[in-house]
């Protein structure tokens, strides 16, 4: 994607380009590349707008504005080619080039995710590990190296690492997001349970655990009290 | 909450209670609970509705109307008090109760999860665990004993589990989810990169972690192409 001029500026033509993507297009973009994906390693060489629209629940409408986003790829009668669509959205999600990614707080979560292989198969490269506990700090967990949490800015500087898993204990949160704000790392990925304040030159994704299985026991409640 | 009526029976005056929560107000219920909660925790002991939406980014308005689904709890000029704003949300959510789970695949996550006390906290307590790999099934993790897969409709109608936590290969999670559904499990909370297909009467909540730092990168992606 071009450098795109401030919205002010930008004319209707380019307009589909430059338009600022919302959090939920994102999401959908993810939603439809993952299944693109898996229909591809199925063994499908063109998917068509309704048949994404019933794995994924989303109406026919919405897919083709959101397809028609990227440009001129369907062929009528014979749907998107699962290849080019790959690509695309690989393309408009910013996922078709490497993320470095440090990793802060070494629990038992942390050394899992280190062992998770879905963050590599997508192009998320963990570079560094950080801690504050000297017992941690210059071991290696997975060939990753743990180092103390005060050279961050210097690690961040010299591996160019843009996002950031945080996987510290609550309490910690804040005070190491903040760290993390003044290294120059642009993005967060949060495990702790607390809603953390970032500048708006942040952004943060949230995953808290707890949360995910309260929430399915509040669907199966709501559901057997209905 | 008391077992409902039909909806087409229920009448205005018990509308607030027997009506059907939407998965976006549990959502938010499940929100408020946790920044009460850190409220409590750091001494206060009433909460206002607009400190609650500051903390949150949800209107007043919003936050009134859910917060009147409570009941009265509210006082003029003093806010709710915590405490039994807590007890309430834990009521509407249906988690001031214990659940039993079950986790299902004993890779490197599910050992992470096994030693998350985040689970415990809330009320969520693993009593078994399955894999259909010979060399772990006997074992025990974090003091959970692991069944081979083929005694889950025994153990999960012994233990009265409802909810299952889903690590398996993306490969195996609609074979395994679909031996969940048939044991009576009502929700499950997947963790393999797939989209499964459940009968309406088992609620999902699905956490994939690559998506979750894959959208990370494309909101830090568009917001440095701006």
């Amino acid at each position: 994607m071009s450098k795109a001029d401030s919205p002010r500026q930008s004319s209707a033509a380019s307009q589909d380009v430059e338009a600022r993507l919302s959090r939920a297009s994102l999401g959908r973009f993810s939603l439809y590349l993952r299944c693109v994906q898996r229909l591809k390693d199925e063994g499908s060489r063109t998917i068509s707008s309704s048949q994404l629209g019933e794995a994924l629940g989303i109406t026919d409408t919405q897919i083709r504005k959101d397809l028609a986003y990227l440009g001129n790829l369907g062929h009528r009668g014979v749907g998107y080619p699962t290849h080019d669509l790959i690509k695309a959205l690989r393309s408009v999600l910013g996922v078709d080039r490497p993320w470095s990614v440090v990793l802060v707080g070494l629990g038992n979560l942390a050394r899992a995710l280190l062992r998770y292989r879905g963050f590599s198969e997508h192009g998320f490269h963990v570079v560094a590990a950080f801690d504050v506990d000297p017992a941690k700090v210059g071991q290696s967990v997975e060939g990753i190296h743990i180092h103390d949490l005060a050279q961050l800015p210097t690690v961040v500087g010299r591996t160019g690492a843009e996002l950031a898993i945080l996987a510290v204990p609550a309490g910690a949160a804040q005070e190491v997001a903040d760290k993390l704000t003044a290294a120059g790392i642009h993005g967060i990925l949060n495990f702790a349970p607390v809603i953390l304040r970032l500048p708006s030159t942040v952004h943060l994704v949230s995953v808290d655990l707890a949360v995910q299985l309260e929430q399915l026991a509040s669907l199966v409640h709501h559901r057997t009290h209905e």
